[in-house]
């Protein structure tokens, strides 16, 4: 252990100050050191640069990694989002990339859950009502007993499931790559569920298999008034279909991601029927901050401790 | 068991038509006759009538007890409401009455947890944006590891725990009868529970000791930011100190209920920053109509069998 420790550098570079004091303090070994990525002229010194060997980049600060080429001795690199395609490629190769899977299942959930809700319980109509002046009470929609169909279903999947059940929904899984052990099936088995779903929610990511993998085809499977919802990537549904389901008020929608993104100011989609819209925020809520700080102190205390850090992203 | 079918009237008067159809045949030994309380001139014949023992009265119509004094042989009356103090003053004292305990928990901790999310995660700013054309994230509150507190932990209360601790927040319980034994705190103990509390919760209903139970000092025991939802009865929250708080943005609100009731046109509570507004719908969603369907089922075939109904109200 002590041997490790003293191989390494002993420098670690996070965004955040103060954590100590709310988690106790640093293991012995480290010295922590703080660069936002935002505010101006704030980077350490260069001796200070020169010793970081465990650096947790800023969230969401796209030209961050301009620090790299003045981390000589880095180690290891902690991201703090889910998905790190862009960051890869810039990493030397003799650098560890540690991703933030997980940190925002709950906030993402939770917004996906917020949607549907929002959506089964007609807000968008009362919250009309309510500067309107109007108190027009009727029955609505509900999402217990709704069958809810998850395409993506992972780590964030599985968080909103925990919710739909706690709310007496039905639910059934779909993912990629079926898993028969654990009730998952498979994208293919689609056409068979999309006729019984009364709420459909993607939370795929943007590939190749995933692009326009929710087209007119598979709207039209889906029975009158079912509920589209997405929190993943906008190119995964087919905009236009979803468009003209809507504007006859056929199907309705809940988006937090579109295509394009930004959605124009003028974009149909924004006074379609039964269309709900969020600037892409389901991942960044108050919950991902304390989530990101237990991270954070944890792959300290590994890397102090020469233990292996968590979530390592393969590198080829 | 034959004995007792035949020592009471057969016949069974109940809202909604088809329920065999959809849950199995009636059993043997009952008439169903069908009065849905609304259609003009609907009432059965006066010799259907004349053999009503069991009636399960239309949902939320105010005006459907004048069909009591024409059932001679009533013997048993099922409310869908859980709420009977009106009800049981009209109703013969050899009238058994049963109350509609649980149909609506579903449906109201749905509409309360609704309620929260959109607060929570700022869906009235999102609506707003969407028609205006704006695309504007910014990060959000969120109900994963808020402190909730439950004011009236009753079986709405239950069933809305149930989804806050999937969405992982926290939860206190607080009813008039301290239950140590479940972790129910007592009113009494609010003063210690409230300056702790990042979201609270109403479900109270309304009698002598609810009545204005969160007044000025209650609101005034709250952290800055702090959401107050009721989707229990408007009298019970002071509306005019919730006014003050929320006007000078230090509370937020969301209720499904207020004093008075409807809300007028040009309330101020309409129009007041973070305050979010729905028409007392909590109660009335989708998933009311198969919960009451099965419990009508249930009673119809231990009227039947001769059993005791479920949900008896107590009468002096």
């Amino acid at each position: 252990m002590t041997r490790a420790v003293h191989q390494i550098a002993t420098g670690v570079l996070l965004p955040w100050p103060d954590l100590d004091r709310r988690h106790g303090p640093w293991p012995a070994g480290v010295a922590v050191h703080i660069w936002d990525g935002v505010t101006p002229h704030s980077e350490p010194d260069a001796d200070v640069l020169a010793d970081i060997g465990l650096w947790v980049m800023p969230y969401a600060v796209p030209d961050a990694p301009r620090l790299l080429p003045r981390l000589p001795r880095l180690r290891a690199v902690q991201s703090l989002s889910a998905g790190v395609e862009k960051l890869l490629p810039r990493l030397p190769a003799h650098v560890d990339l540690h991703n933030g899977r997980g940190l925002h299942d709950a906030s993402t959930a939770e917004h996906a859950l917020s949607l549907i809700l929002a959506a089964q319980r007609d807000l968008p109509q009362w919250i009309a009502d309510q500067g309107a002046g109007r108190w027009q009470p009727h029955f609505t929609r509900s999402l217990a007993d709704a069958r809810v169909t998850i395409v993506g279903y992972g780590s964030i999947g599985a968080a909103l499931e925990r919710r739909l059940l706690a709310c007496e929904a039905q639910v059934t899984r779909v993912a990629r790559r079926p898993r028969p052990d654990q009730d998952v099936h498979a994208v293919p088995d689609l056409p068979g569920l999309l006729p019984h779903t009364d709420i459909l929610v993607l939370v795929l990511p943007e590939n190749p298999h995933t692009i326009g993998l929710i087209g007119p085809k598979e709207l039209a499977a889906l029975p009158d008034g079912a509920l589209v919802v997405n929190v993943g990537r906008g190119r995964t549904l087919d905009t236009h279909a979803l468009l003209a389901e809507a504007t006859r008020e056929r199907l309705r929608a809940a988006l937090d991601v579109t295509e394009p993104e930004p959605l124009p100011a003028h974009h149909p989609l924004r006074h379609a029927p039964g269309v709900l819209l969020t600037p892409h925020v389901a991942g960044g809520s108050a919950s991902f901050r304390p989530r990101a700080e237990r991270l954070i102190v944890e792959q300290v205390r590994r890397y102090a401790t020469g233990q292996p850090l968590l979530h390592p992203v393969p590198r080829d």
